[in-house]
């Protein structure tokens, strides 16, 4: 039987530019998804009200029935006076923060340990009601005076500073973005343990579909599988499915699919972080969640409680169709290609027991 | 101040089959090393009497000073009265043992929870002074009832069986071959805790150079560090170090030089499991040591303990040419290459502060 998923969202979309741009934004529709929140590490990042309308222009002239969510990119770049700008000419719905070197273009970022010189820019966001995106590690290192950083505890190290944001602006939206560990599940459990029925979250985290089928033995040799924050161990993919087929309204989807060329991924040093999900998101998705018995969650994790803590105006959607979730199998392309460009999905050749529709 | 190393030894070394075995195996001496200890996962994997006759004959055409030691693969092919044919011929110094699935070529191997049909075997090569190499990890598996079972922690878990193999066979000369986690090195710590001075140790560890550069974070993304054992993290690597600058008798050296064309390193995904040492193996070490203080304990490591363990006999030796540590730079070759195979060394253009020479 078919299920209606009502204004599906991704609310961590990476559509890239230029070529790459061209090539990939129209999957976030073949994916199932209605709304796009668009990542703003560009080359150069995105830190101007001239960047973010020209880039969301481009991406419209690729689809016109996907709304675009645009992001700033948060660096010294940025000031409170440019941000409330943005907020109130609607020019961004919030602002993404790299920590410097963790991942793809991330070089703009901060320091995690220090979110201070930030803050002038924290309260113009909570005054205007704009989101707070967190890449939620810490850079590594293993050859300083304190504890150990690596990729398998860099998220978890990172959550203490997630608890001292949100003590300093317990009002500001902030997202955990692509959580990839039980420690991350419990955090945000704790922050909103006291959060009663039909009351908003002010903090949630960001669960993506990939991170629900890999953990650590997938990526080891197989570049496209590799993306940071890395998957983890079978423990922590477990509570990322338990937390997003929970039904808590603090458990939202973004995909974080990060499309590169494969010949940036088949590589033997140097390997481009990022797996690429958008064109099956939703059909990836309803597998899992199928196979928890939890289907009847599948629209609250993909269109309700993210578009709730988004303050999603439907009025503003570019088409009024909803996704309809069909028992129909879809077969993952080996690529997904122009001329110029590959880039090899998540799962490539896997038979997904959905489909989606458009009505 | 040039540094004697005396005959050294490398105790676990693919050298492989065809034109790799051609192109890889006069890099043992360019390395620094004397004697080279074969492994047998060859396709087919080698567990006969002619095969390991052939393969050493082989490679001796490539090679006319390089002393070649050999080892069958432990196999259901294997019979008690085959080990002990090989033992008295002298044409194997010991048994590699490789769980199936684990690694490069290990589909014929053994299930490392049961080794009991493998009991009459270990008779025979208890009896025999054979070495049994062990590559210590269990296989994964995250779906069963029991323990999960991934690549970092598949080497803690293998642990019980060493320790119950030890039991079983006390006299059993037995390797946990690269070994990569503090759990390891305290495993053989234990069993050797009331070896007396001048005692020689039944159980030992061998430990490749390249696990003591590595740590998860220089394989994730960087396939040329991808092996089997992965490398683990920081706590693990320090353990290492400690234990092969430590002077005890049951840390061996053991480089696992694993070569691979660079095209099965270069795949978006099924990236071959290895790391290619072989060329500047002891430079890389002395590096190490160096650094730790320890370069008055590289020989113990490379020639004295490993062939006191494996009671070497120096008369067998096709050179009687000593290794010498000289401080003079060498820089890591970007490949080693022929026309039709390219494979690229550890730690590709790295300037290492010493070469080695042959007197």
């Amino acid at each position: 039987m078919a299920l209606e998923l009502g204004y599906t969202a991704d609310y961590h979309v990476h559509l890239r530019q230029d070529k790459m741009m061209k090539l990939v934004t129209p999957t976030v529709k073949q994916g199932g998804v209605s709304i796009a929140y668009i990542m703003p590490n560009l080359v150069p990042p995105i830190t101007s009200l001239d960047q973010v309308v020209k880039y969301k222009q481009e991406l419209e002239q690729e689809c016109d029935s996907t709304t675009f969510l645009m992001t700033f990119y948060l660096s010294q770049e940025l000031t409170p006076e440019l941000v409330e700008e943005a907020a109130l000419k609607k020019a961004i719905r919030g602002i993404k923060c790299y920590p410097a070197g963790v991942t793809t273009n991330s070089n703009a970022g901060v320091d995690p340990n220090d979110f201070s010189q930030f803050y002038p820019i924290f309260e113009v966001m909570q005054k205007h009601g704009l989101v707070l995106n967190l890449h939620g590690e810490k850079p590594s290192t293993s050859n300083g005076d304190g504890k150990d950083i690596h990729v398998l505890n860099a998220e978890p190290e990172f959550l203490p500073a997630l608890f001292k944001l949100h003590a300093d602006f317990p009002k500001l939206k902030i997202v955990l973005e692509h959580c990839t560990t039980k420690a991350a599940v419990d955090a945000i459990h704790e922050i909103n343990k006291d959060l009663k029925q039909g009351e908003q979250p002010n903090v949630v985290a960001s669960i993506t579909a990939h991170h629900l089928y890999l953990i650590v033995d997938d990526w080891a040799g197989n570049p496209i599988n590799f993306c940071k924050p890395v998957a983890k161990l079978p423990d922590d993919k477990r509570a990322l499915i338990a937390a997003a087929t929970s039904g808590k309204p603090y458990f939202i989807f973004g995909s974080d699919s990060a499309p590169h060329d494969v010949r940036k991924k088949a590589v033997h040093t140097g390997v481009c972080a990022g797996v690429y999900t958008q064109p099956f998101a939703i059909a990836y998705l309803a597998e899992v969640f199928e196979s928890q018995g939890k289907l009847d969650k599948l629209k609250d994790f993909v269109s309700t409680f993210g578009n709730a803590f988004y303050t999603m105006d439907e009025s503003k959607l570019r088409s009024k169709q909803k996704c309809w979730l069909v028992p129909k199998e879809s077969v993952v392309a080996q690529t997904v290609s122009t001329q110029d460009l590959s880039v090899v999905p998540f799962r490539p050749g896997a038979k997904l027991k959905y489909s989606v529709e458009w009505r």
